[in-house]
């Protein structure tokens, strides 16, 4: 798979405490970087005021999957890539990981949210939140 | 969902650094509790004189998919039920997690791992690993 | 030095995810097995029913130190003592941790707490709270 | 405490899975913080080919002391500043980190690191880091 030429990126540098016995970063981690990169979207796209902690909603995960391809180590920098689609309720982020360390994926993935209350409730989605996911869509489908 | 009859369980206290800003367990703890089962059932069949550290063999995941049902809370018991099955190479582990808290399932989720040596490259299960997981199946799938 | 005789204990055996790229246990684990170890403790003595999540009184750590002084493997068996004394508005905690590998200790710590509100204010002890830690004492000194 | 003028400084976002149940990033991520800033720190003074993974020598955390001021939040932006000094072969750093949120320190520390070989014993610095850390010292004391 070649890198996205269409989708937000965000950089990370695998931390020491990321790794593990194995000398590779911890799969668990993963949905780390896909999470941060997802807030760093949601910054982006100035849709941060809609959520916790600038209001009483998050988007909790209900559902990932994971895909891991090659190893990453200490002191390699990620570049992982995402694009997202709404689909009624839930809001669907594909993610794939890639290192400077090989020309492929290290990693892909994709998690499903939904927007909670502070009860764990489901609840709408605020207008201008849907309407700016109105016009996204996963130009390819990287999983 | 019902609690499984037949089936490998390993129960677990939710510890305070596992819960994030939302007061309950982050998701990708959940990865976590299935490593930590996983790992205790090698050891319950003594299969963990074939891996690491007691040889140079680490079944490393490369595939996994989780669902969450409902939070776990600081505090909570969990119990993690777990089931296994070979095709081929790889190794799948399914597993639902209950809490004392409810009478439903709070995850489910999924693992594939594959044997790889020191230099992360796939290798051959032991025959003797290969003879026990050939008797294994899922019963039931939680998915 | 020696196992201590008189000190409340927790087990907890080390999970792979808690290793690093060093193939020891990452050193801000310690801190993690100190407030499992806490909790524990809290809870076998009944002062849960003061602390979150049973009522909005949170023991904050203010201050912690930590000396490593052998290594911890994937799969050891650690035994965690701790003992406790007031000092005013502040509880100290010193802990030892002993693993089966090895007759000495891995590590020893301190951490201090203050108990505060959902403000993050510090407040008082509740009087049960604070008649209970009134006869608790450091019988020796670990560090 | 007002920030040092002459310090090296690393920049880091609180990311959600640093938060707790409390709100605020839990207290074992600060000597994660600090081991990031160390490590951008080596990368920065071209010490990294004199460390794992390119050579055999890792720094381990022998000691470590952590004072907490204020909570961080997710969101907020951390900045820490660390010093170093050498003592013997101790390579002693402290720190103290900053937020955007508030004008003084959310948390101050030190960690005492030595050489250790894969055999996880103390090893001699090589001669380039012994030139280079012995112009080192802490212009001040933050703790």
């Amino acid at each position: 798979m070649k890198r996205p030429e269409k989708a937000y990126c965000l950089n990370h540098a695998v931390q020491y405490y990321e790794t593990d016995a194995m000398g590779v970063v911890h799969h668990s981690n993963y949905l780390r970087y896909f999470e941060q990169a997802r807030v760093e979207w949601i910054r982006d796209k100035k849709l941060d005021s809609f959520h916790y902690p600038h209001c009483d909603i998050h988007w909790a995960v209900i559902e990932s999957q994971l895909f891991h391809l090659r190893p990453a180590y200490f002191g390699d920098y990620l570049q992982t890539y995402l694009q997202v689609k709404r689909e009624k309720l839930k809001i669907c982020f594909q993610y794939v990981t890639f290192s400077n360390r090989f020309e492929e994926a290290v990693a892909k993935g994709l998690t499903v949210l939904v927007p909670v209350n502070s009860d764990k409730q489901i609840t709408r989605l605020q207008k201008p939140v849907k309407d700016y996911l109105e016009n996204l869509k996963w130009t390819e489908t990287w999983l």
